[in-house]
C-alpha cells in the first residue's frame, strides 16, 4: 500500500520538523536535520514537501488543526459551570502546560515572532488565522456562559493570554498566569 | 584619538547589528553582513566583541537603556494628568509606532523568542531585566497619579503592552492597541 506508506512517512517528517523547529527555532533548523530526525533521505523530504518553507507552513497548518482539536476536548467541561471558572480554568491549563521542560510558549506565537520580517509567508497567515480561530472559539464559549459582547471579552482573554505567554517566556515567573487570570475574571 | 575612534567604530557596529538583528532575527544575520554594514572588518569586529553571541548581549543591553531612557522622557508629559489619560496615552504610542513601516515589535521580546531555548543566553537575561525596568516604571507612573496597587496594576498593563504587540504582529490589526487600552483603563 504505497499511498499508506507514503501518508506515515509525510506525518513523520511533520513530526520531526515540528519537534525541531519548536525546540530550536525556524532559521536554526536544517533540511537535513529534519530528514534525520524522521528517518529518511533528503531526496524523500523534497518528495513530500517543495521548500523548507512549505514544510513550515504544513506543519504550522498542521499544529493549529490540533491545537483547535485539544482546546474543543475542554468544551463540555466547561460548558456547565461559569464563565469565571471558565476563565480561571483557561489560564490554569496554560500555567500547567508551562511548567512542562524545555517549554516555549505558543509555537504559533513565536514562529510569526521569527518571521516577523516576512508577513506574507505561508505561515505568517496560517498563524494569523489561528489566532483569530482561537478568537472565535473563545467567542462562542463565553456567549454560551452568558457573558455580554463576548466580540471585545474574548479579544482582552487573548491579549492577557498572549502577553502571559511572552512575559513568563521572557522572565520565568509563572506568576505571570495568575495575574492574567485575575484581570480577565475582572474584566468579564 | 584612539580611544574616541575605538568608541565610534564600537558604536557604528552596535548599530549595524541592532539594524539587522532587528530586520531578520538572530539566527539569520551573520557576523559578515554586521561587519560589511557598521564598514569594518571582521577582524575589527572581533576585536570589539568576542563573538556573536557576545554582539547580541551588548546590543540588547544598550536598546535596553535607549529604551528606557526614551520612556522616561514622557514622565513631565504624563505626571500633570489623570492615570487613565496616563494608560490612554501609552497605548497611543505604541500604535503609532506599530504603523512605521518594517515594525516588527519589541526587539527585545523577539530575540526572547527566537532564543526560546536558550533561557541561560546572556541575552535572555537583560531582556528579563529590561521588562523587570519597565514594569517598574510603570508602578511608579501609577504611583504618582494616584493609582493603588501599583506592582499588580504595573503587571496587567505590561501584560496587555505585550499582548497588544503579539497579536498586531501576528494578525496585522492594529485595532488591538485599543481594545488593550480599554481593558487597562476598566482595570485601574
Amino acid at each position: 500500500m504505497p499511498r499508506q506508506t507514503g501518508e506515515a512517512t509525510r506525518r513523520a517528517i511533520l513530526d520531526a520538523a515540528y519537534e525541531l523547529f519548536y525546540r530550536k527555532g525556524y532559521a536554526r533548523v536544517g533540511v537535513d536535520e529534519v530528514a534525520a530526525l524522521a528517518k529518511v533521505t533528503k531526496r524523500t523530504l523534497y518528495y513530500h514537501f517543495r521548500s523548507k518553507d512549505d514544510l513550515l507552513a504544513e506543519v504550522l497548518n498542521w499544529q493549529a488543526q490540533l491545537a483547535i482539536v485539544h482546546i474543543r476536548k475542554y468544551e463540555n467541561k466547561y460548558s456547565a459551570r461559569d464563565a469565571r471558572k471558565f476563565v480561571t480554568a483557561l489560564f490554569s491549563e496554560v500555567k500547567q502546560w508551562s511548567a512542562k521542560p524545555g517549554w516555549s510558549g505558543s509555537g504559533i506565537t513565536r514562529l510569526a515572532w521569527e518571521l516577523a520580517d516576512l508577513p506574507g509567508h505561508p505561515a505568517r497567515q496560517i498563524a494569523g488565522q489561528h489566532k483569530e480561530d482561537v478568537q472565535a472559539w473563545l467567542a462562542g464559549m463565553l456567549a454560551k456562559l452568558g457573558v455580554r459582547s463576548v466580540r471585545e471579552r474574548a479579544k482582552e482573554i487573548q491579549l492577557l493570554l498572549e502577553g502571559a505567554g511572552a512575559l513568563m517566556l521572557i522572565t520565568g515567573d509563572r506568576g505571570y498566569c495568575d495575574v492574567a487570570a485575575k484581570a480577565a475574571r475582572r474584566l468579564l
